[in-house]
Parts: structure tokens; sequence; C-alpha cells
């Protein structure tokens, strides 16, 4: 064996972030950090509070920013995030995330920004917020550099959110066409090879048969390897990886009014809602609407109660659930109270979890502060290599 | 006299920066560096090299973007600018204006960038270029970003550049209305004057006579300090002051087809331009199209020629050559030979102080990390303030 094989493989790297709009509920919850926290044992992850793109609709009233971004915070820990696993940093720490998002505006089409669907979208939905500013046209842009930042290989997301990743995989090609990286020579490649490239890339300059150049170009030597067609042990390194998405169960969450749950419903159950709460409000969450009666018969498939089953209870739980309302064999308030014991049992252990860190808040300071450095030195590394290729370093 | 009136009355202080496109030429030369030589002894001094900038129009080929760079520190220096005056550094040196401009664009209008005038003009004009980026449209932006996080008092422009410094005016009457700085009171204020404001502000706020309540927003405070009308010695210390332009002499310069001097037209004589082909080129210039045979009489006032000598010539040497010019009693050669021995001896100092710099590049690179390093202190104090105010910090 090589002495190349004992080198470890690193861990294929992931990053995601999330708005800091206050606490989290439980939609907020399985949608995306459930499945971080699960992520952090497999992957190199990196997950940020995207506080600047809270100013991007919030800039009028920021005076909330600094509790949502504690109160984010005090989540992430809760629900199981390990800063001895994972880094967790806040965005607004790290100022690499600014100067990535301003060099990619050189070469980034006002078109692509103008066509992110929901670009127009949301400035319909928002009417009361000013949305026509020149940060929430480019916000879509600051995603591209707070992802290729730290060079993911994977983006987790929901089914419904695939579209997001597109335009940061555009902006990494577009960089790497205009920008391309080193040429590089596999560490298994032997000399004849280089020399193949060579005489190949001399040919098509033109040089003279005896010349011995070799200050080609990047383009040049990648095109030349490009024609040794038998040589496959050498490509172009490319500076900005394309992320790939990596899909994770986004499941359907519905609030206590049957629709998706959101804040801006008004609809939510929250990760740190108080059982006594948390019991009272399911009591009022609407279910299929044809069961007027404690003894008509119900539709679980039609039932937004149901759909909370799914989610959080044990299969024999759900059996019976749904066996007990198509026969009417149980009311509306039983079945809820069975969903509530699901939740409440699913949540518990982080809601102890995050009393304890309420009462050392040190230990959120500490873990940002300390993520926010780690990923800044990795963040540096690579805008070092972006401000090499564009000529400022 | 009070001890207070030791102080040191701080100088006001200037901010400018120019993109870093080559060599200077002189109507760069006389339009910004020769006034920045001179303001250096009488304000604060904060000159910087726009590197950023340089990337809007040359994203796509920056592979000159360092060395314009070192070209253009090498002139400054030359030049005069003397970094125990003043703090010369290079934009991308501090990544805090990419962040102060993330903030700007929050809450900038993208009606007020689409209306700049330069924007459509420049895109009119650089149609080899691909202009239409995110970051093209929002370089008065960044350029606002770059003038306030240095607070400066003054902008030295040209008369014909007094609009550029508008939008940055708006940029922080903007921001001054969204964040309201801290209210203060004057050190040589009297105690009962805070209480006269006080009474004031519970009246406004409709309090019970023997209210006792303090905690008022600044815009409450600082309306009823505008009520109580004897007193001046409170005010709203905004977080970023309006700069004011100080209007520089940008004296008319022409190229060598009588056109502005300008590199785009390649009609340029380099400030760092060897005395032989600084004589070749001016006689190739155009002078008078009237005087066509040596014995035909000129007119100076319509010769390109003369407006160099202008600029460069002693008053005696311009009477004497405008008389010639007029009598027809030297040739256009003559005229020529004596405006290259003004321009020879203003810039002869220069000129040898930059082949000693030459020698000596570290000193070029030491210059800009002690500048980079000062500046970004400045910078990081401002950005601090305004992220506090935005609920960042």
């Amino acid at each position: 064996m090589s002495p190349s094989s004992t080198r470890t493989i690193p861990r294929p790297r992931v990053l995601s972030g999330m708005r800091p709009t206050g606490r989290l509920h439980l939609g907020n919850y399985m949608g995306a950090l459930y499945n971080w926290v699960r992520l952090q044992h497999e992957y190199d992850c990196y997950f940020f509070i995207a506080d600047l793109h809270a100013l991007t609709t919030d800039y009028a009233d920021p005076s909330r920013v600094q509790d949502n971004i504690f109160e984010i915070a005090l989540d992430f820990l809760s629900a199981g995030l390990d800063p001895g696993r994972c880094v967790v940093f806040r965005q607004s720490d790290v100022l690499q995330h600014d100067r990535l998002n301003t060099l990619f505006g050189m070469f980034t089409p006002l078109g692509w920004l103008e066509r992110v669907p929901t670009y127009k979208d949301q400035q319909q939905q928002l009417t009361s917020k000013d949305l026509s500013t020149y940060g929430f046209l480019g916000y879509p842009l600051l995603q591209a550099a707070d992802i290729l930042l730290y060079k993911p290989d994977f983006v987790p997301v929901g089914a419904d959110q695939v579209a997001h990743v597109e335009l940061t995989r555009e902006v990494a090609r577009r960089f790497n066409q205009l920008y391309p990286g080193n040429f590089y020579l596999a560490p298994d490649a032997a000399p004849w090879e280089m020399q193949a490239i060579l005489e190949k890339a001399r040919k098509l300059a033109g040089e003279p048969k005896n010349s011995t150049r070799t200050d080609f170009s990047h383009h040049q030597l990648f095109e030349a390897a490009g024609q040794t067609k038998k040589i496959g042990s050498f490509g172009r390194g490319e500076i900005l990886p394309e992320p790939k998405v990596l899909l994770t169960p986004s499941p359907k969450l519905p609030g206590l009014d049957g629709r998706k749950m959101s804040k801006s419903y008004g609809n939510t159950i929250m990760l740190a809602e108080p059982e006594a709460d948390l019991r009272e409000k399911l009591k009022t969450m609407v279910t299929d609407p044809a069961r007027v009666r404690r003894i008509d018969p119900g539709n679980p498939d039609v039932c937004p109660v149901f759909d909370l089953h799914k989610v959080f209870s044990s299969e024999t739980v759900q059996a019976e659930a749904a066996e007990g309302c198509r026969k009417a064999s149980i009311g509306c308030i039983e079945c809820k109270s069975w969903v509530a014991d699901a939740i409440v049992t699913a949540i518990a252990p982080i809601q102890a979890h995050r009393r304890d860190l309420e009462k050392r808040p040190g230990v959120i300071k500490d873990v940002l502060a300390n993520g926010s450095a780690r990923a800044a030195k990795r963040a540096q590394e690579t805008l070092h290599e972006v401000q090499l290729a564009m000529g400022l370093a």
C-alpha cells in the first residue's frame, strides 16, 4: 500500500443558514433544524444565523434583531447542534461574506437577480414593507457568497427549495469560467504526462519544433490536456466548486388553522412552547370539517391533526388514531391529546436543555464567538483564492 | 481659562479615492493628486486606491490590477503624498467597506441608483463591456460606504463632480433618519438645561404634572430640545454626518488631440513620461487649426497648447507665448518647446522621487500596509456604531 492510502478522507461539507426571526416553531424545527442535528454526525457541517439577511426585510425596525439572534442560537443548541461536531456561527461576525458579495456583484447580470422567482413573489406578499431596495434585489447573491465562501459539497434543502440553490450554482459557474483555477497535476501522474501536455500546448500555440517554452496560461494547458486524450490525471482545480443540493425530509407540517405553519399566519406552536400552552393551542386546531358531531366518522387523510400524528406519533398511535377517527370511536379532543403527548415527548428534552442554557447566556456567546472565528478562518482561505484569481492579491 | 480650552481642536477630515487604471497622466495629476498633496497640510486626510471599483469595469480581465495598484501607489508617493501626514491605503485591504455597502443596500431604493446620471452614460459609452451587472448599478453605493466609513467633513471634487457626492449625502440622510444617533449634552451644559428638556418632553408626551419619567426616545428628546428655544447646548449626534464638497481646482487639461486628456482617448502625457518622449509627443499636439503656416498669426484662446501653458508656465512665459503666437513672431514648435520646458520642470522632482522609490518596492508595500491598518481601525469604529444602531451589535 502506498503511504497516501493512509490519508484521512475528509467528510463532505454541508452548509446551511437560517434567518433569525424569533423563536423557532415546530415547522422551522422539522423542516430544517431537525435535519441539521442528524447531518452533523455524517458531514463537516457549517450552520449559521443569517442576521444580515434579517435586515433585508426588517431594516426599518431592527430593535428585535439582537434578541432574535440569541433566541435562535438557544434553539440551535437546545435542539442538539453540538459545537464540538459542527461550526455554529453568526453571519455578521464574518466580514468575508460581504467582500465575496461585492466581488460576485461585479460579474452578475442584473437580469439573473430580477428573474429569481422569490423576488417578485415576496415583494407582492410583503406589501407592508418597502422592498424595492438594492439589498433586497441582491439577497440571493449574498446567499451565494454565504454558501460558496465555505465550498460546501452539499446544501441541505427541502424539495420545495431546490430552485434556491440554482443561482448559487450559476454564480459559481460564471466565476469558474471567468477565473480558471490552478491547473493541477494529480499526485500519481508520471512526469512524462506533463511533458506530453507541454508538447501539445507548444503545438497549439504554433511554437517552433525545438521550442522549450513552458510559460503557458492555465487556459492553454487545460486545452492541451483535453487534447491528449489518454491522460486522465489532470484537471482544472476549480476555485469555487458548484455545491449540490442534499434533499432532506421536509414533512408537511400544518399550523393550528390547517394552513402551513408559519409565523406570518399566526398559527404556530413554538419549539419552546410550554406544555400547558401547547395542549391549550392544540385543542383549538381545525380538524376534518366533515366531522361535525362526536358521533360522525372522520377522515384522517384530510385532517390537519392527523398530519401532525404522521410526524410525531408512533405507528401504533397513528393506526389507533386513524381507526378511532374513521369509526368515530374516539373524539377529536382525545385524538388531539394523543398528538399533544407525542409532541411533548419529542420536545421535552429540547426544552429541558433550553432551560439549562437560558441560565448560562455566556455559553451562547462563547459558542458563537468560537464558531465565528473558525468560520472566518475557513472563509478567509477561500476569499484569498478568489482575490488572487481576480487580481486583488 | 477652563482646562477644556487647552484641548486640541481636530483638523477637519478629508477623504478621496482614485481607481487604479495604470500610471497617472497629467490630467489625473492636476485634477486630483496635485490638490491632495496640498490638502494634507491643512486637513486630516484619507486617500485610497479604489481597487474594488476598478473591478466594476475590468472584472473580465483583472490581469493588470496588481500592477496598476503598484503604479498608482508609486505616483501617489512620488507626487508628494506623505504617509507621515496622511493615511494612504488600499480599499480592498479594509473589509469594512463591503459590510457598510451591504448594510446601506438594505435601505437604499433601487430607483436612487438607477437615476444616478453616470449609470446610463457609462453604459452607453463603454459599449465594449457588459455593464448591466449588479455591481455596476451599485458602485455609487459602495462609494457612499467608502466615504461615510471615515466620516469626512469634506470630499474634495472638481466643479464637474459635485453631483457625485449627492448620493452619498442622501444615503447619510436616510441612515440618520432611520437610525437616530445618541442624544448628547454639550460638555458645558448646565444640569438645569437637561431638566428643562425633560420637562418639555414630559409635556409633549402628555405625562401628568408630577411625572418623573426619563425614558424618552432620542426622537422625543430631540424634539423637546428643539422647543426649548433658549437652549443651544444640545443636539442629536448623528452617526453619519453628511460630508460637504470641497471644491478644488480642476483646470482644463487638453490631451494631444485637443480633447480632454483621457486614457480612453489615447491622448495622454504620463506623469512619469520620460522627457524625450514628452517632447516628442508635444510636437504632435494639435494647435489653433487656423494657423496653417509659420507666418500665419494664431489665436492662443483656441489653442490647446496654450491651455497647457496656462497650467504649467509662468505668467511671463504665458505672456510671451501669447504675444508671439498672435504676432506670428514664434512658431508652434517653439511655443511647444516652452511648454515642454515648463512641464518637465514641474514633474522632474516627481520623476526623481519615483526612480528612487522604484528601487525600493518594499516601501510601497509597507506604506500601504500601515495605511490600511490605520484606515481599518477608523473604519471599524464607525462600523461598530452603525451596527449598534442597526441591531447587529
